[in-house]
């Protein structure tokens, strides 16, 4: 018999079903037994016979198979039921679970979540997270798919750093030393000097950042894309714009289901996203919350001060922070005069989730630059080659993954939004 | 002037118009200059007095900005031209082409096209490899999205090697040693578990192959899923079918132009792809080839062999190969019998490009198989955990993306099929 989804059971009062899932919860009456029944479409009451149930060793979050008739029957799940008449055992649960997977909320600690991940992930207000999370990454690439991206796959074993800084984790690659890619930014400058003109990728990055905080991860998702044939920075921040309304909107009309059992309403973008000079929002840092002594960048108390300030004034939940100093940003960025970048940060609810920019074009420009940071050009030949053959003006931007479904969810830790974490201690699962 | 791609030229006939890409040939008459100019779009032929060009610096791939009138006027290319008023230089050609772009095929070898990856990827037989891969990578998506997989990112930085073996890359984590995961084997058995029942991935793995053959690479894409509530490995087959058969005819719809450009037809399976026991291969190979090396599994020769056996017979282009040894597949692998496995191989065109199977999802006959393997369960306790709380029957397979590609374009080497190979050798671009 084929196995019928409990989401499908609706059409099929008073028929026969096979329903195979895990047991999420027992009630034991004199002669019945009501278990609820769990599968990845949602839950059903079914009704058993206790002298059936007592032969076997029937435990919450054992995979069962059961056989029976859907019966018409008003109950909390849903408006029937299914009568079990024949069921089975596929594998039963072995040890007391760790945590309790059917109550309302889970309440656990993160670190005893992240400790038992496949049972964690069990409870529908986690398991929705990663649904809403598809939800970003399918906008995300239908979205530059319908602008004439194409989606590449670049290396992540790498000869050298592109975002400078010691935070690289070193690879044994033979009898070379090789590097985890910080980014993918410099294969995809390449790509788009290599005709495919605007790109994507989403793939894991690496940092070794030695410091664990509730907003850092030593292996994340970014969200890449570049672009070429473009003025400046401006037209990078137009796309993000349109691009993160066209994700909002997908998840607001097909995670409906996601959002009721996660008690949240996703903001939408209705106009423009306001766009500040960071120096700007440093006087106003200054001049309104009496910080003085923030110097070319926010710390994260700035950023989430100036998120504030951008909703009482503008009431949006993003503001874009341009004209980063050239000595914060790193070599490949487009200067703007002596001292500031052609850059952008992305602020969403007071965390940064983008950094992008005008990237320089040229390679002279690009090798002075190179010196001027305190690189050495001869470092990075095989980069600084591809801008003698005709690179176009471009620039891009880089979303992380998980800082942005945290944020869009209201988690405390971006370790909720990712699936198995690493961290500074945490290499297992 | 807003800028417009060359494939939006026709409808722009007697108009002005900005184009901007690089510059793909010069064809010098004594007063005027046909240049072809290429974007992502295609290629347009421009026409340009000899006495404005003579002041720049106009060569072969310079990126360039040409305003001008869309004229109607047949040539080789469209059925119109654009007589150019005004034009720009973005940025140079700085130096001699290494290789030409502008031939009809790309008349290099290998290493010369992987060392001049920029230029040889704007050749349009290169690129178009990329676009029918694209096309692969959606197909597989959609298709599985289509049928209740969810997509997951598992860490690719892991404490234990997957499949065994001593082919992997160490990395340095910190105080802790680490290694780049072989496939996302265990993570996604566990989300599977963790009540996904479906899920899929899409990402790199890693092997430190000594070896460099045409078929293998030390970094590449795996398409990977993994599927819950199955009887046995059948069902892995059958929807790997339905999920072939679908890539195939997206790409014969969507690919079109890029089949044409590559002088490519993309085989269609019409009916059932031919599941044939490993044995029974050898036992055709030696008989009616007089291989008689073979021992429990085959060689690249026998691949072929057997391929070429099942088109003759059965008029397929692919076929299951099932029951692999026990010694020859991983742990996890589902026992058939003393010495078989519930397991297959799926051969392309004389080529591996899938190896599945159903596995184990019972705790106890989990650590009973690892012994048999001579492996010590206690080093596998995050994955073994995961067996006690409910684990359905379940299995998956992986299809290597850059093999794929290949036998389905008729290239020679993997390598062609990736943007940025890493090999024994190759570190760098």
């Amino acid at each position: 018999m084929k196995r019928t989804l409990i989401n499908e059971l609706n059409s099929m009062i008073n028929e026969r079903v096979l329903i195979q899932g895990w047991v999420h919860k027992i009630r034991k009456l004199k002669s019945i037994s009501f278990v609820i029944l769990r599968d990845r479409t949602g839950l059903v009451q079914c009704v058993i016979e206790n002298t059936a149930m007592e032969e076997k060793n029937f435990r919450l979050e054992s995979v069962v198979s059961f056989e029976g008739i859907v019966k018409e029957g008003k109950n909390s799940l849903n408006s029937f039921e299914v009568q079990v008449e024949q069921f089975e055992i596929i594998n039963g649960t072995k040890e007391e679970l760790p945590i309790e997977i059917n109550s309302e909320k889970l309440n656990v600690n993160l670190d005893t979540m992240l400790n038992n991940r496949v049972l964690s992930l069990r409870h529908e207000r986690i398991n929705s997270i990663f649904k809403i999370q598809n939800l970003i990454v399918e906008g995300f690439r239908e979205y530059l798919t319908s602008q004439g991206f194409t989606e590449i796959f670049t290396p992540k074993i790498v000869s050298e750093g592109a975002e400078g800084g010691t935070e690289i984790f070193e690879v044994k690659y033979f009898e070379n030393k090789a590097y985890l890619a910080q980014s993918p930014q410099f294969y995809k400058q390449m790509m788009v000097g290599a005709g495919f003109e605007r790109v994507f990728e989403i793939a894991h990055v690496y940092r070794a950042e030695q410091h664990n905080t509730n907003r850092h991860l030593n292996e994340y998702v970014s969200m890449d894309l570049e672009m070429g044939f473009i003025e400046d920075e401006n037209q990078v921040m137009n796309l993000e714009e349109e691009l993160l309304k066209y994700i909002l909107s997908k998840i607001s009309l097909k995670g409906k289901k996601y959002l009721s059992i996660l008690e949240m309403e996703i903001p939408q973008i209705n106009s423009t996203i306001p766009r500040m000079k960071l120096s700007e929002a440093i006087e106003i840092l200054k001049n309104k919350y009496g910080k003085t002594e923030l110097k070319g960048d926010l710390d994260p108390e700035g950023e989430k001060l100036i998120s504030r300030h951008v909703k009482e004034q503008y009431g949006c939940d993003f503001v874009f922070l341009t004209h980063y100093p050239r000595r914060k940003r790193p070599m490949y960025t487009m200067p703007c005069g002596e001292n500031e970048t052609h850059s952008f940060d992305l602020l969403f609810k007071g965390l940064e989730i983008t950094t992008g920019g005008q990237r320089i074009h040229r390679y002279e420009q690009l090798v002075e630059n190179m010196r001027y940071k305190g690189l050495e050009p001869e470092n990075y030949k095989s980069y600084t080659a591809i801008f003698k053959y005709g690179m176009p003006k471009h620039g891009g931007l880089a979303i992380g993954l998980e800082r942005i479904t945290a944020q869009l969810l209201g988690l405390e830790n971006v370790r909720e939004a990712t699936l198995i974490p690493r961290d500074r201690t945490r290499l297992v699962p």
